[in-house]
């Protein structure tokens, strides 16, 4: 299997690796003691109902288990609805249970939903203890850099968070061989992001390679997770807290979450929704003078990867501007956007009107 | 009334000033507007319903909007029982309600409850936002320094929390006026720690003048609200995040917390607690070849500030030394004691045995 790619995140004091291969979770153990995780303190894996029916658990238990440490592990139903307060709860519940202490580790084995939710865990509990990222899905590569970690609120996403960076993070190739083909595509969403914020040649490499890529094909799906995660960890280095820069990473997200919250974040996929929300940025983009080939390009490769770039006629326009009245990026009464001046290269637009957006929300329903 | 004591909280970057005055309620619009809160973004003061009672609310209120700021108030339950998941959330959906963005600023006006239940939400919405403490018990001194921020858990005490550091504190030493004698005593319990820790003179000066402190003197308790203060903030200084030095400040603690988990929060106070945890610490020291003066000082002193220094013999010696277990500086296996080497000076003792520690519950209730 050769040895993993890997991947410096530069946060200072608080840079971390980023290994991505095969065969790693049979490693853990190895990886674990060579990065300093005290042997002494009681683990905590966090992982779902879905992960915990495969063998991946089975193995990261047993490589952990053999390397001299104390680990317990918490499983919580899959899907979004676990990133609540009462499902942080209960895992608060099992964490002093187990006896995790100050210099005790949380350890996420899922996607992102996993990953968000241990994390704030591992953020709050005793107010941070140390976080280490096993992700199972493509889109988990976007969430295993930066240190954004949260839990929902009934009336918005990722409202209840914290910036928390991981000891490291360990990306096992085999998890992703039994993604479902519509996780597969919904992943590849912000890997494309990536490319359209950052990196042109990325964005062509990916139209080319999209059957490998949906195909699995470990060569070039490790090679387009190692080029996301380093998009990603260029800009959240530079910019760690979203004051600026990072909020590049927003591209498609404002349409986006809208439409995960209208949808109840069951009809669509994040990355599905984040796909649709690119378009329309691409859209908007165009409206204010970008090149048409900003919208076709974004469009094409979109599709290519196999995801949907219409905006489906059944969610009402009201209910998606009034959901983006609560996102983070509607700051001081006016609409931020993040806009693709060109393909690998975007600008923050501080002042979009949101009659601009309704038009653009409408026109897409009506493309449907 | 004069011009306020003014301390800075060395934190680098998120360096901050504590005001110490009469009156500053009534300046608080102009202190926010000199500090930078933004105008356009909505502010939620956080208080209990026993302060919402009396009239700071309304004149905190008062000096907000006539400065020109859009505010909200939340009025939570008095008590340690607010520092729960369940009014976090509920607090959540206030600021989310109330429209709070990510410049926003939520205002603590209260005690340390307030405090720690206020900071957290601001440390966790939208992952952090402006956070001013506007402390009215004197035990707030102590935890207005720090940025240490928390909700309990029903299993244990400040588990789920954050650093948050504020952007300023005002002081106002009218709102102390009207303390029960009961938390006046109990809020000077935390600051003759501060004394005990790090200056033999403030206990001297404590001792002079505890007649001063009880008959809630503003000059004499603005010293010592400045003192307490300052010996605080030089030492989260130098060590935010508690690795070694801050945990000098957990004098009287481990006994302390254990001794209010099991009296459930309510038959003791938490200076109190803290009181009766120090003399416990004291007693510990002198065992392990400190002066016996430590002892006789720590007690005395204690003893002229109105508080109790004797352990209630209706607590179970088991469940006090089982709650030890679930405090964050019961490490790896070993017990951890701040141990008061000389009046002034403490260490930190890291292999305390368990057994000498319920030796030293067991005197201290025949005592009692």
């Amino acid at each position: 299997m050769g040895e993993p790619r890997v991947l410096t995140v530069d946060m200072g004091e608080r840079s971390y690796p980023i290994y991505i291969g095969e065969g790693l979770i049979d490693q853990a153990g190895k990886r674990f003691a060579e990065h300093g995780i005290s042997l002494k303190s009681p683990i905590l894996i966090v992982t779902d109902e879905n992960i915990a029916a495969g063998n991946h658990l089975a193995h990261l238990e047993s490589s952990l288990k053999q390397a001299g440490f104390t680990v317990s592990t918490a499983i919580v139903p899959a899907g979004e609805s676990s990133k609540s307060l009462t499902v942080f709860q209960e895992l608060v519940t099992h964490a002093l249970q187990a006896g995790l202490d100050r210099k005790s580790t949380i350890v996420a084995l899922g996607g992102g939903v996993v990953g968000d939710l241990a994390g704030f865990v591992a953020a709050s509990y005793m107010r941070g203890i140390k976080f280490v990222q096993v992700p199972t899905t493509i889109l988990a590569h976007d969430s295993s850099v930066g240190g954004k970690v949260a839990v929902n609120h009934p009336l918005a996403k990722n409202i209840i968070g914290a910036f928390h960076q991981p000891e490291m993070v360990l990306y096992d190739l085999n998890t992703l061989q039994t993604l479902p083909k519509r996780e597969v595509s919904a992943g590849l969403s912000e890997v494309v992001k990536h490319g359209l914020i950052w990196d042109a040649d990325f964005v062509a490499w990916c139209d080319e390679n999209a059957e490998r890529l949906l195909a699995l094909d470990p060569e070039a799906l490790g090679y387009a997770l190692y080029k996301g995660c380093s998009v990603k960890a260029a800009v959240v280095s530079k910019d760690e807290r979203e004051n600026d820069l990072r909020a590049i990473l927003n591209l498609g997200h404002t349409i986006g979450h809208a439409l995960e919250a209208v949808a109840g974040y069951k009809q669509l996929l994040h990355g599905e929704a984040i796909s649709i929300g690119m378009v329309g940025a691409a859209r908007l983009a165009v409206k204010l003078g970008a090149s048409e080939q900003v919208y076709t390009v974004t469009k094409h490769v979109l599709s290519r990867v196999g995801l949907p770039v219409r905006l489906p006629v059944d969610l009402d326009t009201d209910l998606i501007m009034d959901a983006m009245k609560h996102d983070k990026k509607f700051q001081e009464g006016s609409m931020t956007f993040i806009v693709p001046v060109a393909i690998g290269r975007v600008e923050i637009n501080h002042s979009v009107s949101a009659s601009l957006v309704r038009e653009i929300v409408e026109q897409m329903k009506q493309e449907a």
